[in-house]
């Protein structure tokens, strides 16, 4: 079965919560999921959750977990770096049907990673594995590669009623 | 802690994926989840994996998992009324922190349901309910109730291409 490329972004809540359905979905089917986060760090609940498949699910963050804005550290650059390369020998290995980037948009808006370089691992990839792609602001050559695209439209949210993050619901 | 109405509509992927997503992220923080779906009937992956988390999360189809055209049949809106007096006692209970109602928009679109029935449910629920409603071409007057709500933009669809739902991705 051939592998496609899936982006979803936008400002609306719902990208990676539809990136942790997809890879309950591929458990679900036996398949094998690498579920890598860029910027994140910390347990939260979905990482609990996850844990009951860790012989199906593998999760791995590459990020400090702070809230970047303007111009990133060198300690998120290195980390990011370093995820990207752990990413391309993990796609190339075709071991994992599905590949999450969770928030990798995000990490080449801020210039963590160069989207040449994910590309690269796209483009290259074997045939059957399908790679997701989250996070706000997608580069529009990352739109161009995908084979499906869904913008998270923001309608209303709740934090504008000053809800913060809730553990179980948001994080 | 209050419990939220989170509608997620429009035409994208990601709906029921997200709801996927929802529900593991609020076992992973230990509270019960009712996942609903109307219109749905069969297992799919999801299901398959939902199951190690049978001790939090259930699961029930309130469908036939045909797809309806033009006029439902009377055991498609029978299916549904059932349902929808299941939920009402599953809200009112409130021993579920979270119930998801799955294509919901849509058997209320299709007229399976009342829109006046699901109001009143959700606004009657016990305050630590969080509702979760899915499905495209959401009502007005649900999108006015909501206190979050995400519209899934079709960017770009493989659907086009002529791939079909494939086994571990899509269901």
């Amino acid at each position: 079965m051939k592998g496609y490329v899936q982006v979803y972004t936008g400002d609306g809540k719902g990208k990676t919560t539809a990136a942790i359905g997809l890879a309950i979905r591929a458990a679900g089917a036996g398949f094998k999921v690498f579920f890598a986060q860029f910027l994140k760090s910390g347990e939260y609940s979905e990482h609990k959750a996850l844990e009951r498949f860790s012989d199906l699910i593998e999760v791995r963050q590459y990020g400090r977990g702070c809230f970047i804005k303007g111009t990133p550290e060198k300690e998120d650059i290195e980390a990011a770096k370093r995820g990207l390369l752990e990413i391309r020998e993990v796609v190339n290995s075709g071991k994992y049907r599905l590949v999450i980037l969770d928030e990798a948009n995000i990490a080449v808006y801020y210039g963590l990673i160069e989207v040449d370089d994910l590309l690269d691992i796209i483009r290259n990839r074997p045939d059957h594995v399908e790679i997701v792609i989250t996070g706000r602001k997608a580069d529009p050559r990352i739109i161009e590669e995908a084979d499906l695209v869904t913008e998270m439209k923001e309608i209303k949210h709740y934090y504008k009623k000053g809800v913060l993050a809730r553990e179980g619901i948001e994080r």
